[in-house]
């Protein structure tokens, strides 16, 4: 039996299966990664998610268990000990860590080549060769990197509405989404009142984790016709392509598996003309979308367990964890 | 007898003179802003720099005495009544508040008309008429606004230098600059070398608080001849001939007064061709750099006691403030 947990930074998700790809379990919970959340945090979201996906397995098919568990970064000591220890007394004594990248990559594809491409809150790309990480690009955080990622983006949204509240820079549909969107009612018709609305908003973005501008990005998705959004999207691209472009190798061809909200459900639903930086540098290539890191996450657990996972097998996992996923 | 300070982010300066403005003492204390260093912090440096200002004097010169101090933002009535007591306390019974720019602009001019541009850890314009702040764009802070500022470069050399360590971006010479700031050693030859200068830097600026990256702005104007740096250099004058423009009205002449470290001994001593954008926007208009607003205040603490304050008064005003401050 398989145990397999993604854990991202908002939610956790875990499956079981067997080593015929069958799935037997799935399970949940809130955010699992201690960077994020907190060592605590993280473990106990993690061991939330197992404990519901298992929680059908009798005790005999826990018996050659093994969990493999995807999460961005490297992770200390003291955290992998105690996953190690919760996860075993919810009967997975062997625990692997592997980094979520792989996760991504392996839900796309089933091939050991080929580049991960992915723009959520923050942004990062990986060439993978031989089914391991080549090389990562990008990942920085939000005050040194992650450009094109959704903080990007919403930091950008913020600012082009405080300068224009300022009349520093032209109008833009996105002030009324924004101020909408953190509470404020706002007289824009009015001098007074768009200062009444900066110094508002202010308030209310500074008392904020600064992280949390990703909350602004979609704004920018639903006023795409605006010309100050259009201008960030499309920067938003350059910024993706450029990343894109720092891992590829021109002899090393293989799919691009894309994921991250801003990617799967912002610019690769875009129109056409939108997202051209980042078509052009990819063209040729097939771009593949996946919502998340678990079929590829328990396609690492099954090949660690020296289990072949060609195009049949990974075709067959990938519609057990939707099946069970619901 | 006027006491006039100017209670800047890092540093207080104090004077006290005569309505002839002949100047009695100087002081000098730390930051008095109470947003940077809480209302406590702020009324304890700013009565320090009085305290060491007035030294000199009896106490029959304090009983026509008035207090002028000149500061960022709009202060809270806690702020300004704790600031109240502490000044009355050291024999300076009526205290007004001033806006900063009010300061900055008349620290270069006796005139009512004109504009101020500030570029120092945060960016700010404003445009004076009558003597009274007319109209004011910029300083929203450095996550909101802040366009052309120190943060904002140091920000963007952050940035370029993270992702040439990733290459991502090309070198830069302000790699070694930044590494060597921040105090890390690394061995920038190899990829291995180059991977742990970036995991270093992401821990060492992560664990500041954001505003500090305006630290690594001189840096640029270190590697003016560097082409990163002489990018993001451009790009900052341009940021704030934006942001002048955004107070220039066509009919309004009148000196342009400088301030801030990044215009003062950064963009205005670069070389001609580096802050192109800034000198074509103001054009035609004298642009008067300064070092702080200590003048300034001096003179609207004169003024408002009805005293005129012509060309000769000002130069007396600036070259005792001088005289005193060594």
């Amino acid at each position: 039996m398989f145990l397999a947990v993604d854990a991202g930074g908002t939610s956790t998700r875990a499956v079981v299966l067997d080593s015929s790809g069958r799935a037997f379990g799935y399970g949940r919970a809130a955010g699992g990664n201690p960077t994020a959340g907190g060592i605590a945090g993280a473990v106990a979201a993690i061991g939330e998610a197992a404990r519901r996906a298992g929680s059908g397995l009798t005790a005999a098919e826990h018996q050659f268990a093994t969990a493999t568990v995807a999460m961005a970064g490297e992770q200390s000591p003291v955290f992998a000990e105690r996953l190690t220890e919760r996860l075993e007394a919810l009967g997975w004594p062997r625990v692997h860590l592997q980094h979520d990248l792989l996760g991504i990559f392996g839900s796309g594809t089933h091939e050991a080549e080929g580049y991960a491409l992915v723009a959520g809150t923050g942004s990062v790309a990986a060439r993978i060769v031989g089914g391991r990480l080549d090389h990562v690009v990008g990942g920085r955080g939000w005050l040194l990197g992650d450009a094109g990622s959704g903080f990007w983006i919403g930091h950008r949204v913020a600012r082009a509405v405080m300068a224009a509240l300022d009349g520093q820079q032209p109008t833009t549909a996105l002030t009324p989404l924004v101020l909408h969107a953190v509470g404020i009612v706002a007289d824009l018709d009015s001098a007074a009142g768009r200062a009444a609305a900066a110094r508002q908003l202010m308030s209310v973005l500074y008392a904020r984790r600064p992280v949390r501008l990703a909350e602004l990005a979609p704004l920018a998705f639903s006023a795409q016709d605006d010309p100050t959004a259009r201008t960030i999207l499309r920067a938003a691209s350059e910024a993706l392509a450029g990343l894109f472009a720092a891992v590829r190798r021109p002899d090393l061809g293989g799919p691009v598996v894309v994921g991250g909200s801003v990617l799967v459900q912002g610019l690769l639903r875009a129109p056409p003309e939108l997202p051209s930086a980042l078509t052009s540098l990819t063209r040729g290539a097939a771009l593949i979308p996946v919502s998340d890191g678990l079929v590829g996450t328990a396609v690492l657990g099954l090949r660690d367990a020296g289990i072949i996972v060609g195009e049949g097998m990974f075709a067959r996992v990938r519609g057990e964890v939707a099946r069970v996923a619901g």
